[in-house]
């Protein structure tokens, strides 16, 4: 949780921290910021302090929704400094170190955010040249991550709200192609329209703007072929037909480009096919297995293990026997979400990052088995929270039924 | 132009290049692969061979809408090297390592793209570690920034045709305010209804989307003292009102986000204060003379010092003065833009890139005065193209009249 940094930074030896780039791509900036609109923002906190937000002075308007302290470039004088550098590294370099002398940042200086890599590794080399401080980097585990993967009970709150609306987009789509019937071998809508997945995706788009939610991640509305191959977006010209799987993969985030939720589901049109049946069948079964297997404590990866196990056995490739590379379960059991869509703790028997579940968690699990060859996608993915008392709750209720009926 | 990067690498001696991150986010990568809607992908290319795209099997059909050749983590075997890794880093480290193996990559290579600034450091730097090649990275003025601030007339007449958008859905906003009227200080709608600069950025996502293009950058439509204060976004809760300047700005980009253009106009509603007339006039003056000014071969500053000069002599605070911090002239003359909303060339008295215009160079125009004390921002944006044979095309045609007038 947020409030965790100050001690995770005392935990680690850092007496500051900084975080850059923009609050849209710059996840953790973010997390400090909330949504604002800002093309470039440095945070700069010092232990035991208050953050201090540095912008150009144009954005310090959109700076100050954040809350935050605003400090500009120009009040900083760094503009004039940055002028007389030599080119725009050396800037950087001068500007930031003006920075620190002004706040009085010293010690061991911990660099977060997302920026150019080029530009970040000379500026962070140049830094170290300098040896004004100590620059450190968290490649993984960062003092972020550690905090953001653990969610209060108003954020688990604000993840439900996005889960919601989202479940409500879902059943819109399903009740309309439940309106929908057949006509020489493709669904057509009631005006005997042939409906293309391009079609759906407009009215998923559309829905999800209705509920004030933003859809940035691309949606996954992919049918036959295409839904066996677990990121294929789905081919928008394709006419939707009856009785092959739809794999229909969503995650919207709450206005202002905050919080995601992760769902998925598995459709077919009309009549289920028997081979779509019996795999659809094992991929529920173990989706209820691992919810069942749950537990505060439990090592995230036993699940996935638990999974591929149960796929072995019934014969299909996995991971864990090194097949599952684009037949049978070719991922892994699920994923940490917040404000990215994959973030901690990894649900999965091969991540180094190896977690037990924990108040806080909120995650996906997302079983799955895929053939392209036989045209057979099928993926089941809820989104689960530990509450802060540690109850366990799938908070996605809809339907997994895998037929939709047509009129 | 993208032809050229070969001929760039081969200048500064690099035996291949490497480009990692999403299209969406890593400007670079998209500029090798269009809008394919990948989680992240890792590009290669061997200096005088074509590129090669890395990405996860899951998301190899989307890969392959980029047209590029497309190998997986799992065709290379490189999730069985990364699962012997001990942790994230080197994982990612021993993997990419053993793609330069199969791509026999040795010598110089350079990096590139977007992503975590603590990974992308501690990854450059146990790559230098490793010692198998040197690691290059240009921090400034790198090959692609290079290549792609050079437009050829395909991609002119790209973004031509999202201007021509914009410039629709300008005039369509324009229109809707000159049917509206005022009531009791407010400006409402034909239903009497008062209008919210809320709706009104409603009606602009509307009509950017109707014409098939994408608004990532959120919109500015300021009025009053927000419009003085340049990237201030408005506040969406207040109603219009007459005589004031509101400063619209707005970059749309072409379908599957790609090129933007950048445009701006300042409307005062109903009636124009003569303090505003004569700023706006001012703005008109110098934004003429600078265009009238522009020729192939200029030297970019030269436009910005002229504008400085102007300002300065009718009495405004200017950068080059050091005066024009938040009020007055506080930005430079424009920016180059394209698959960024802001590029080379700068068109800026302190850039330290400094360009001279030529052929394939696109970008803004854009004096501007800020008082935000007095309430006043204005600010004029025009795109400017320099076509392949040399032309200088001002695209943006729509007028820059200040008044709208109100039924």
């Amino acid at each position: 949780m947020k409030q965790d940094l100050d001690k995770l930074m005392a935990e680690r030896g850092f007496d500051a921290i900084t975080v850059s780039g923009t609050p849209k791509t710059s996840r953790d900036l973010f997390y400090m910021t909330g949504p604002i609109a800002v093309m470039r923002a440095r945070l700069i906190e010092k232990r035991g302090k208050n953050p201090v937000l540095i912008v150009s002075g144009m954005e310090r308007d959109e700076a100050a929704r954040s809350g935050l302290e605003i400090r500009t470039y120009e009040d900083l004088d760094m503009m004039t400094i940055m002028r007389e550098a030599k080119d725009p590294l050396e800037a950087g370099v001068a500007a930031f170190l003006h920075a620190c002398d002004v706040f009085d940042i010293r010690g061991t200086i911990a660099f977060y955010g997302t920026g150019d890599i080029p530009h970040s590794h000379a500026f962070l080399g140049a830094l170290e040249s300098a040896g004004r401080f100590s620059v450190h980097v968290e490649p993984f585990k960062s003092i972020f991550s550690e905090a953001r993967m653990t969610k209060d009970n108003d954020e688990i709150a604000r993840i439900d709200s996005v889960n919601r609306g989202a479940q409500e987009v879902i059943t819109a789509v399903r009740d309309f192609l439940s309106s929908c019937s057949e006509k020489g071998g493709k669904i057509v809508d009631r005006n005997g329209e042939r409906v293309t997945i391009g079609r759906v995706k407009k009215m998923i788009q559309d829905e999800t703007e209705a509920r004030g939610m933003v859809l940035e991640e691309e949606v996954i509305f992919s049918q036959g072929r295409d839904s066996a191959v677990c990121h294929s977006r789905g081919d928008d010209a394709a006419t939707l037909v009856p009785g092959k799987t739809i794999v229909f993969d969503y995650c919207p985030q709450e206005a202002g480009g905050g919080f995601f939720c992760d769902i998925t589901r598995t459709w077919c049109l009309g009549h289920v096919p028997e081979a779509v049946m019996e795999i659809y069948n094992q991929v529920l079964e173990i989706h209820t297995k691992a919810l069942d297997a749950l537990e505060v404590g439990g090592l995230c990866s036993s699940y996935d293990k638990l999974t591929n196990e149960y796929f072995d056995a019934h014969g299909h490739p996995t991971p864990m026997k090194g097949t599952g590379k684009t037949e049978g379960y070719v991922h892994s059991l699920g994923h940490g979400f917040g404000l990215n869509v994959h973030e901690r703790p990894a649900i999965s028997m091969f991540s180094k990052t190896e977690e037990h579940l924990a108040p806080g968690h909120i995650f996906t699990i997302e079983p799955g088995l895929y053939y392209p060859d036989r045209e057979i996608g099928v993926r089941l993915e809820d989104d689960i929270a530990i509450k802060e008392d540690g109850t366990i709750v799938n908070l996605t209720t809809i339907s997994k039924d895998i037929l939709v009926p047509l009129k």
